[in-house]
């Protein structure tokens, strides 16, 4: 297993040099993360990461979680990291202290998410779904639900979770069959059976609360038919506000899965179970994206979480592996063979995992930084602004971070040759973990339709506006820059390619709605290489100009602007067979019928 | 568990009406393979591998092989599936009727080899060694060596493995420590452990024979000091010939591995084992060669093999799994919601899995019928020709074969959504099954490097030639042909830009071999998909004709003729990325430090 060490300087880098987090922290009224705290909570929470996490991450995965007549174990140690991560108040964080929470900013949350993700990726699944919850919750709840469940999901006593998928729809929840039928007391009773539910059941903490989809009997159809309610597993005894009451709420079995294997995947049932609306009735489906926004951004991490961990443990290899000579003449000569990190082959790998975690890294912070402004910005402007552009970027991160960070993970392993397909390195659980990231929380292919028919297309090309302004700003800015001319150059004409592509598929969609499905998922890639090239330049020019202020670290600056120039060269040139993809129009994939397909 | 039927029409589609094999197999002599008996023959070995292969597959991953104290023993029905096997006559198909084989061509053990592969790849390794150690000895063994092994191999009741690999090296065979020494017998005492053996240990046969390689004390360093030995498992009675004296083999364990997990991969421990050269000395590796690249198209099958299984579960599900509505207005408005067939990002997954299917069996099958050429053909300028085609093909075979297989396989568990994920839909086994195919035989980089610089630069470019000569010839022949010049010239194009780019890196290596390694991965790509190319364009011709002669069948061949046009709409464009990225230079990659690399 692939010791993890929490990657500080390149947080520092984005945190401090690039996005400058303590100018926007002290803007947006975040006073309480000041730089010494910020500083202060990164470290611990890299400590406790490296230390609790990272050892249970490989023996999480062999014993798996275990079902036994409705009772889900989780293996060694997942327990007790889980009462520590509370009693070190990580949970609450970045939750309201109107509820029991801290206050600090999301973006700070999202950091330490990082870390724990990177560190055991099964394990945070459990307070990554806690955190969804409580998010739906803090956004739609009634004040009384806030005190009730919002109080005890912020002290980690109580655990969340998110209910949407049944055998029959994932993606399509506007059929979904689980009833709620009103009762007497205003509560509702709800039967139905969901699967696929992270967290589910466990063994972690006192109290389960059950987010969960259902219609009402009368209930219109489709997905404007579609209610929100809590249900808890235990129902909170209204003397003490503690868990009382068992409600009729179980777990029929768990699934068994390629990886995340000690994450519990529940099949939840409802029999008769007590439940409460939350937010308005038929409108659940609002309720609940306030809930997947924030869980496609979080599986969006899982793919840098995963591809950091991999090439962590790649690169270690890589130095101490020997096997053969350089082609250039030995480079170790005292030794049996050359460090494999000698072959270009082997650095072609690493750099292409190390520009996708650091652009991704990037992205994912630009991003958080976006998600502080949206929740704290004084001026509705400046909100709506930070709005729209995450309204644009959510997709991207999930279905872009995950397909590169699964590239990535298998990257990882192909460095260890043979040793990456044999479960004791470790490398191979990472790939394994990775490979859910980009089928759930709505899969890529479904974040491609949404990226650019409802985002992109539904605004008329408006938010998409919003982010390439940014860009040709930046490219004007920098034009007389003779160090990157040519890679501001490239970007300029990716960026202004972008908005044209956009208006081509714009135009055929008008005629044929099947060219935004056809072009949506390569749409998507060529989106996301633009922006990752986008931020790379950003860190360039960091990077460029601590060099010529001669401030020290100046291998850590050079790196910098070598991997930018591998991303340029090497990995931004896909953009132009994602955009020959995208432009190749719908018939050659609609005009064969089903029964030809399957020839 | 997706049900798998061989493709046989595909299959015949090739073998009568693409490459004729029927022609060719009279012009080498191959009188026993009639179109009679090959369809036969081909029906035999789908009926054997749907119905006794497939249904064990599943419960093999589930069940492993399991190690105790020197015994392997591998999952329930794998035993007797090889001895169904070895009985219906099987295993020497395609082996020397003077060691008791049915003499056919090799082309027809490949496809037999394929059904095996798709319905159950852990099972397949135990023959496919078997068939690569009989090569090898059919090659390189005395008489008296092919009388004593290769009879038995050939009749099943022994097996084969090889034996390269130490905990240190893997690919650089150069440093190997295990050791032989002469005996007085002219035998020799071999010690040393090797690892990753496949079907290293298990419980399907009599004896195992061990092709190792191992060095003599005063054997020259690197290489060039190597040589091959043949160690069975227990020493065959000099009386009877028959598995006697257990010699000093044995198994040390065996590997917890992601994915082909019913296939036994053993460490095997030498104490002093006595074993017998087989070739010259130090000569090891040469022979060893004539198993590789047996091994290496077999592994290049098994990209097509899991491609193939992972299609058939896909088209089925997407079929039958009902989720959203068509962009373009409902198809199946009597039903809760659409298959998800009808969805562009659907069809684009599915199409991508058959081109790649398709077009790989097309290139495997085109090898193939080079392989039956070589062996067979009477003129010594024939066989040459045909081994200089080999010779350039089987790297390609190998990795490309496995690199579009591995991402075909991850499709068609991404078209599964979330039951992708869950092992008892057997979609990600195959993910994980395909995964080992990237890594072993020599990783896809290994293979990159022998092709660019051993076999296209080598031979300073004669052996590249030879295949651009066909292609060139073709797209002359088909320039005046209306309804395929876009893609004629689309394929001319490439081809040129292949020997272009081929003298390009070629000069820039002069200056520094580094070049070399960091445009080879990029380099092997481009040229898979340009031969991709050629292949689905003679395809579409032959469809194309049938349909203009009227001769039935005619969705088959119209979709063919679709599934090349999305082949060179939606997938040729890839080759402008790799164009690029193998044109950007080693300097990128190789300027940084180590030390910065881990930044």
């Amino acid at each position: 297993m692939p010791d993890y060490k929490a990657p500080m300087r390149d947080m520092r880098f984005l945190v401090d040099e690039v996005f400058d987090f303590h100018t926007s922290y002290a803007a947006l009224g975040a006073t309480d993360a000041s730089p010494d705290m910020v500083s202060a909570i990164l470290e611990e929470g890299a400590k406790f990461c490296e230390q609790v996490l990272a050892p249970i991450n490989r023996s999480g995965d062999e014993q798996e979680c275990q079902f036994d007549n409705g009772v889900v174990t989780t293996p060694e140690g997942f327990k007790e990291a889980f009462a520590l991560y509370v009693e070190g108040g990580w949970n609450g964080l970045a939750a309201d202290p109107a509820y029991g929470g801290q206050g600090l900013p999301h973006s700070l949350g999202l950091m330490i998410s990082e870390m724990v993700g990177a560190s055991n990726t099964s394990w945070g699944m459990y307070p990554g779904l806690t955190h969804g919850a409580m998010s739906a919750i803090h956004a739609h709840g009634s004040e009384a639900q806030k005190q009730t469940y919002l109080t005890k999901l912020t002290e980690g006593t109580w655990t969340g979770t998110m209910c949407l998928t049944e055998a029959h729809c994932g993606t399509d929840l506007g059929i979904i069959k689980t009833r709620a039928v009103p009762q007497a007391d205003g509560s509702y009773s709800l039967t139905g059976s969901k699967i696929f539910i992270s967290a589910g059941e466990h063994d972690m903490s006192q109290n389960i609360v059950h987010l969960v989809l259902a219609k009402l009997p009368d209930a219109p159809a489709g997905t404007k038919g579609i209610s929100l309610f809590i249900v808890p597993k235990f129902l909170p005894d209204p003397a003490t506000g503690e868990a009382g009451e068992r409600n009729g709420v179980s777990c029929g079995s768990i699934e068994h899965k390629m990886g995340i294997k000690a994450s519990a995947t529940c099949v939840i049932n409802f029999d008769g179970a007590r439940g409460f609306l939350i937010g308005e009735l038929n409108k659940g489906l609002n309720c609940m994206f306030t809930m997947m926004n924030h869980a496609r951004l979080g599986t969006g991490m899982q793919g840098l979480c995963l591809g950091e961990a991999s090439f962590q443990g790649a690169i270690k290899y890589a130095n101490e592996r020997l096997q053969m000579r350089s082609l250039t003449g030995p480079k170790a000569p005292e030794k049996a063979a050359d460090p494999i990190i000698v072959h270009p082959d082997v650095r072609r790998m690493l750099l292409t995992m190390k520009a996708f975690n650091q652009g991704n890294r990037a992205l994912a912070y630009f991003t958080a930084q976006l998600l502080d402004q949206a929740h704290r910005a004084d001026s509705a402007e400046a909100r709506e602004e930070a709005e729209n552009l995450l309204a644009l970027l959510t997709p991207i991160c999930k279905a872009f971070m995950t397909e590169t960070g699964l590239e990535v993970t298998n990257h990882g392993m192909q460095v260890f040759g043979g040793h990456g397909f044999i479960r004791e390195w470790g490398m191979e659980q990472l790939v394994r973990d990775c490979r859910i990231a980009p089928i759930y929380e709505g899969t890529n292919g479904i974040q491609a339709l949404d990226l650019l028919g409802r985002k992109v297309l539904g605004s008329q090309g408006k938010l998409l506006r919003g982010f390439t302004r940014i860009v040709h700003k930046f490219c004007e800015a920098q034009a007389a820059n003779p160090q990157f001319s040519t890679y501001v150059s490239q970007l300029s004409g990716l960026n202004k390619q972008w908005g044209e592509l956009t208006q081509q598929i714009g135009m055929a969609a008008m005629k044929n709605p099947d060219e935004v499905g056809a072009a949506s998922m390569d749409y998507l890639m060529f989106s996301g290489y633009v922006i990752l090239a986008y931020l790379w330049l950003r860190m360039a020019l960091v990077a460029s100009d601590k060099l010529a202020a001669g401030s020290g670290d100046a291998e850590f600056y050079q790196a910098k602007l070598a991997t930018c120039e591998f991303y340029f060269k090497r990995l931004l040139p896909r953009t132009a067979t994602h955009l020959a993809a995208a432009q190749a129009g719908s018939d050659c994939m609609m005009s064969m019928s089903a029964e030809s397909l399957a020839f």
